[in-house]
């Protein structure tokens, strides 16, 4: 893919999330874009991620999807306002609530797919659904609501 | 506490946990001990932890209610059979699902305290709620369901 991910759109001020921050040399650093109506990011675990031996730690599982659905709920937003991302006033959005189903041991040592969708968008919240797949089996499945980050947040 | 902590009885095939495993050295490494008939566990996040500025990365909340409240689970279940935690067989619980409410964007640079109460206990399966708070507010509250690991798993 050849455009910006959502994350690259961020304000330097919001972009050391440890997840999706570009600006945090600790972090995760996810990049997410559009692919249709659905949002993709691709994630490769480093061998450390890991819960029991040959299996992908769960708490990483529930920072991709987070923050790929922070990201997503982002971009929509955007895209509801008919705005293109990065665009003023910056949109950014946090969780007020996260769900992790973990169907099956997710494997490590192969890149992760995490796609997600919008549910619902209705004033500072939107509520974003989302899979997590290793060779195109779905291993979780989790959802986000997500709020409008207030002003003063933005500002700090 | 001088006790030890219930991630420090796990077998050192298990103890490369990201969130909990003693032997991960790139891992957080929690600790959690027995209070009465909770659970705490004391955790500094870095600097690097974080999600917007001043406040803690919504993900490692995740992480440490998941393998706070994991460790809970195995912890009640050898307390179930009557048994000093760390006697064979060992008793080890994986994620099946788990849910937070960020109830308020929590701060960094003090440290959280995770403190889990077990809801059930019945056949492989614990339900363990939680709630992280720092300088005696809490900001965030979480449950999990917990299955205990398959013996394929745990000789993996």
């Amino acid at each position: 893919m050849t455009e910006k991910a959502f994350q690259d759109h961020y304000p330097d001020n919001l972009s050391y999330c440890y997840g999706c921050g570009r600006l945090n040399e600790h972090g995760l650093q996810i990049k997410s874009y559009w692919d249709g109506e659905e949002t993709v990011c691709i994630f490769q675990p480093k061998p450390y991620h890991i819960a029991v031996p040959g299996y992908v730690y769960g708490g990483l599982i529930a920072s991709l999807i987070d923050c790929h659905c922070t990201g997503t709920a982002a971009a929509a937003a955007y895209r509801a306002e008919g705005r293109a991302m990065g665009t003023e006033p910056a949109l950014r959005f946090l969780t007020a609530s996260l769900h992790v189903d973990y169907l099956r041991p997710t494997p490590l040592g192969v890149p992760l797919e995490v796609r997600a969708t919008i549910k619902e968008i209705k004033g500072r919240k939107v509520v974003a659904s989302a899979t997590v797949a290793a060779e195109g089996q779905v291993f979780a499945r989790g959802e986000i609501v997500a709020i409008k980050v207030p002003e003063h947040l933005m500002l700090k």
